[in-house]
C-alpha cells in the first residue's frame, strides 16, 4: 500500500483528493493536516460518506512526515514552499497542488506572485506536472507541481498548435470556471446570490497568474527563431455559475494555407496514446458534461470557413484532471503504477 | 414628493427597497446610510443600473434625521433598537425591517434574542406590519415593524384557518427559502459551492426565531377557551438553491366534519379585497414562479380525500412581500396613499 | 466477468448504470439497448467520456438475451412488464427499476398505474429490491423489483419506526426531489426556464404512484392488532432545482412517553451492518450534500422538545441510492458478491 | 391610452412584453394570441400574477386586428411574415420581435434562413429597431424589426469601434447566453438536467444566424474604400445555465497606435445621450447582474498593455433589452412618446 499523507485537507482539492484515492486500491490515508480542524472528523468539516469522513485532522506540526510515501500538499501558494521543502527533506515524493513550483524561473514567480522563492534548491528538482507533456520527467522526479486549472485546459488545446510552430499574432483563450475553482474561502464573489444567475469576467486581458505558467509550458514547443514565442497570449477567465468545470474556448489564427485536416492530425498524433484526452469528432464542440466527475479533457476542433481561424473548445473538471484527479495521475507515474488506477 | 432615508442600504433588503422605489412615482431619495462603504456610490457597492447605483452613501452619523418624511431601517436586530428610536424621535415615520420591534412582549424577545429591548417605549407604540391583518392600525401608526420573510409565507398560509378556529394539535410549517434571505454577509453555508445543487433544513422544528412571531399572530387569531392557543407549531427551514423566493408547504388536521368548501370560503372572505393575495384555483398549487419579482402571496388548498387533512402551499418572494415590497406597502397605507403604488 | 444487458439504456438511469459498472471490477457490458437510436455510439446520445461512450446501441429484438447473465431493465412502467419477463425466460437475473413489479398486489397496482399485470406468474417470483429489508430474499431470487426513488428515501427513513410500532395518526412525507427523477423525457416542467430558480409541488397529499409501495412496504412492518396499518401517509413531493439528489423530510407523532433515546437506539439497531447507510449524529440533519454521488442514505433524527414529534431528514442520490446504484448493490447480493463491490 | 395586440404571446418574448406594458402607464391589452391555447387565460399558461394572468387568449384568426394601435408580434421566423403584414394593411404600427423584417438584402434572408421572403414590399419599409443607431428611422416608420438578442449585445458593444473605423482582422465575440434565448419550445438541450450544471458552445465560427444581422449593421458604420468591410467577424455562442442574460466578450485588434484613451471618447461621445446605455468605468467589466431584469446594455473597456488588442465586455437581459423590453422602446419612439416610460 501506498502511505498518504495530505496536507492542508480542508478545501475543495482536498475533498475531492479523498474521494479520487477511494477508488484508488492501493492508496491508503496516513494522514490530514488542518490547521483549524485538527482534532475534528473531517466529516465534520464537510457533508460526506462516513468512510471519507471518519479520519481526525491534525496539526501539520503534528504530522509524521516520515510516516508517508507520498505527501499532496493542497496549501495557498506562497504558504506552500516551506511545507513542500520539508516533505522533500523527510524523503516523501511529493505533489504540489500550489503554484509554488510551477515556474522555473523564480524572478517570474516572484514578479507575479508579489514575493520571492525561498527554495530554489528544490524549485530546480520540481517538475510541471502535465503527463501529456512531460510524463518522462514526471516519472523521474520526486517533487510534481501539479498544474493550474486553467493553466491545464489552454495548455492542452493548445499544445499540438504550438508543437507545429502554428500559433502566432494574438491567440484568445476565453475561459469560463465553475466557482469552486475560487476555493473554499469566503467571499462576496463566491457567495452564492452574487454569483448565481450571474456571469462576470475578471482578470482579463493579461492579468491572472495563470498566464505566466501557460506561457512559460507553450514557448518551451514553440520557439520562434531568436527563441521569442512568436505569439501573444489573451487570457480571459469568467466566473461561470456551476460548482465545477472549466471550458476555454480557444481562438487561432492559423498560417496560411494551413487546412483542417492538417490541424487534426496534429491532434491526433499528439493524444494517440492519452488516456485521458477525448478528442472529440469534426462537427463536435467540448461542453462541461463531456468531462465533469472525470480525469478526463475533451477536445473539439472547428475551423472557420473561409477564414485561417480555428477554434478549440477545452473542456476538464478543474477539480479533477485540473487539480486533485491529475496529481493522483502524477502520483501513479512516479511510482511506476498504471497511470489510470483510481480515475476511471 | 415622499423623501425617504435607508439606514443600513447594502444588503439585500437596501438593494430590493432602492428598486421599488424607483417606481413608485412620490418617492425621492433623500440618503443612503452604510458603516462600511460611506463615500462610495451605491452603484460600486453593488453591480446596478446607474439611475439606481448614483446616490453616495453616508455614514449614518451624517444622515439628516430630519430630512426624510420616512425611514426604513435595514440593519440586523439588536442593531436597529436605537437608530429606529432616533428616527421616530427625529419625527420620521418609521418601517424597520428587522426584528426589533416585532414581538410585543419584551421577555419573549429577549429570550429568543438573546438580549434586552432596551426601548420599551417606542416598541409600545410599534404595529406589526402584516397588512392583510392590521392594516387600521398600520394607518394610525408611526412605527411599523416589518414581519420576517418566513413569518409572512406561514402566516398569511394559516390567518383564515386561525380566525376560524380550526388549527388544531401539531401544525407543520415545512418551508423552503432561497439563499438572498440568509443577506448579504459571508458565511460558509451561503458559499455558492456549499448551497448549489444541496437542499439543507436547518433550525427544524421549534427553534427558528420566527416561531415568536408567527405564534403571536396566530394566537391572537386563534384563542382556545382558557386563552392558550390550542395548537403547537412545527416549522422546519430549509436552504434552497435558487436566490429568492420562499415556498411554505403547511399540513393542518382539520377539525372532523370540516370540508374543502369550508375551507375555501374561509379563505375568499379572508382575502377578497387583498391586493396582493393570489389565492389559487381549486387543483393548483403554489411555486415560486407565481410569485418571484412581485409582491404577490401566493396561495394553494389541497384537501386530502379520506383525510382531515389540509395542505396548504404558500409562496412569496422573500424579498419584496417578505421584505421590501411589503415595508413599501406599509408605507403607502401609512400615507394615506393606494397601498399599491409602486408595486405593480 | 459478469456480463450485461441493459434495456433501455438511453435515459439517466442508464448512463448512471454504466457509470457505476465502469467502476465494478467484474462486469462487463454485452450488449445496450435502445428503440430510437440503435446503430449510434452510446457517447452519441450523451456527452459522456469515451470508455463509456464506444459501445454502440441495439433495438432490443437484436439484444441476445440469452448472452447476458443480468440484465437491467430501465424502461417507463407498462413497457417493462414483457421485457422482463422475456429477460427471465432467457434464464438471466433481472433487475427492474421500473415500477411493474414492486406491488405484489395485483389489483393494487391496476388501480395506480392504470393497466393490468399481463405477468402475474412473474410478479409473484420478483422480490422488492430494498436490501436494508430484505437482502434475504434478494439473495434468493432471480428477480428484483428495485424501489422507486422517493419510495427509498421514504421507507429508509420511517422503517424502524414501523418496525417499533411507532408509527401512528398522519405520518408526513414532505418530498425535495432534482429533476433527474423526471427522467429525460421532454416536458414543459423540465424545461430549463421552468425549473430553474423554482420550486414546484405536485401530486401532494395521496396523489403520487410512489404511495402504494411505500405504504406496502411500511404495513409489513407495522401492522396494527386487526392487520390494518394504524396510521395514514401523507406524501407530497416538490420538484428542486438540482439536477440529482432527494430530501425527505418526514414528520411523526410518537407515542406519548417515547423518547428520543428510544428512537436512536432503534435506528443504530436497525441499521448497525448496513453498509450504505449514514446515520448522522445527534444535532446534524441530513443533506443532499452528505449523498450526491454515492449510493449512501444519510439519515438524521431530530426530536421536538415539548412534543412528542420526531423530524427524519432522508437524502439520497435519487439516480445512486434512489436507482442504479442500488440496482448493482441488487445484483451483487444476488449473485454472492460483496455488496460494495463497484459501489464505494 | 395605446391599444395593444401581441401575437403569439405565450411564449417568454411575451410574458415579458406582459410584464413590462404592466408598468407603461399609456397602455391596454387589447387582445393577445395563441394557436394552442386559444380559450384559456394566459395565467393558465404562465404561472403568473393575476393583474397579468387574467386576459383571455384567442386565435390570431380572432384577433380584431383594427382595435389595436400597435401590434407585436412574437412569433419564430418564417411564420411572421404573413402576420406583420396583415397587421400593417390593417393601419397599426408593428414591432416584429422575430428575423424576419431584419435582414434589407432578401437574397441574404434566403440564404441564411433557409427561405424566400413573400413580403418584399413590407421588408422595404422596415427599420432596424436599434434606437442607439437608427432613432430617426424607427421614428419615422410604422413597422421595426426588433433586433435580435446576441446581435443587440454584439452591435452595441462595437458600433463606436465601427464608427471610428478601427475594426480590422478577427474580430472576435465570445457570447454566452441564458437559456431563455432559446425560446419555450421542447428540447434536449433546454432540459435542465442537459443544461444545469453545463456550458456548451453551439454554431460557433460562422454559423449562427445572428452573425448576418450584426454585419449589416457593422458594416453600415465600418466600409472600407471598396465597400467591402474590412474586417471578419468570429462569433461563438455559447448556453449559459442561467435564466436570462447574455454576456458577449468582444476582441478587438485596433489599429496600432489607436490608445485606450481615444476609444473611451469614441464610447462616450458615442453613448452620451442614450438613457439605456450604461458604460462603465476604467477598471470595471460588464457582468449580467448590472443588466438582468433591466432594459439597459453595460459595457466595460478593457485595454491590453503592450498589445493593441481591446476588449470590450457587454451585457444585456436578453428578454429586455434583447427583446421586449427594446419592442417597447421602439413602440415609445414610433409615438413620440419618452422612451423610457415603463422601462425604470
Amino acid at each position: 500500500m501506498v502511505k498518504i499523507g495530505i496536507i492542508g485537507a480542508t478545501g475543495y482539492t482536498g475533498l475531492e483528493l479523498l474521494r479520487v484515492l477511494a477508488r484508488h486500491p492501493l492508496a491508503e490515508i496516513a494522514w490530514l493536516t488542518s490547521e483549524n480542524s485538527a482534532g475534528q472528523r473531517f466529516g465534520d468539516v464537510f457533508a460526506v460518506a462516513p468512510f471519507i469522513g471518519d479520519t481526525i485532522l491534525v496539526k501539520s506540526a503534528d504530522a509524521d512526515l516520515a510516516a508517508a510515501d507520498v505527501v499532496f500538499c493542497c496549501l495557498p501558494h506562497a504558504t506552500a514552499q516551506g511545507p513542500v521543502a520539508a516533505a522533500r527533506r523527510a524523503g516523501a515524493r511529493v505533489v504540489d497542488l500550489s503554484a509554488d513550483y510551477r515556474i522555473h524561473d523564480a524572478a517570474a514567480y516572484e514578479t507575479w506572485y508579489g514575493h520571492p522563492h525561498n527554495e530554489p534548491a528544490w524549485l530546480a528538482e520540481a517538475v510541471y506536472g502535465l503527463p501529456e507533456l512531460h510524463r518522462a520527467e514526471i516519472k523521474a522526479t520526486q517533487l510534481v507541481a501539479n498544474p493550474g486549472c486553467y493553466a491545464t485546459s489552454v495548455i492542452l488545446g493548445l499544445a499540438p498548435l504550438a508543437r507545429a510552430g502554428w500559433l502566432g499574432g494574438a491567440v484568445i483563450a476565453d475561459s469560463k470556471s465553475g466557482v469552486s475553482g475560487a476555493g473554499r474561502g469566503l467571499s462576496l464573489k463566491t457567495h452564492f446570490v452574487e454569483a448565481n444567475e450571474n456571469m462576470s469576467p475578471y482578470s482579463i486581458g493579461r492579468a491572472h497568474r495563470h498566464l505566466v505558467e501557460i506561457e512559460q509550458e507553450l514557448h518551451l514547443l514553440n520557439q520562434g527563431p531568436n527563441g521569442q514565442a512568436p505569439f501573444e497570449l489573451i487570457f480571459s477567465p469568467h466566473l461561470l455559475p456551476v460548482s465545477r468545470g472549466i471550458l476555454s474556448t480557444l481562438y487561432i489564427t492559423l498560417p496560411s494555407g494551413t487546412g483542417e485536416a492538417e490541424v487534426r492530425a496534429a491532434y491526433e498524433e499528439a493524444y494517440a496514446n492519452e488516456p485521458f484526452i477525448h478528442l472529440l469528432k469534426a462537427g463536435q464542440v467540448a461542453t462541461l458534461a463531456h468531462v465533469v466527475h472525470t480525469n478526463f479533457c475533451a477536445l473539439g476542433l472547428t475551423s472557420v470557413p473561409g477564414i485561417c481561424t480555428m477554434i478549440v473548445t477545452s473542456a476538464i473538471d478543474n477539480l479533477i484532471k485540473g487539480a486533485s484527479g491529475q496529481a493522483v495521475q502524477n502520483m501513479n507515474i512516479m511510482l511506476g503504477l498504471d497511470e489510470k488506477v483510481g480515475l476511471l
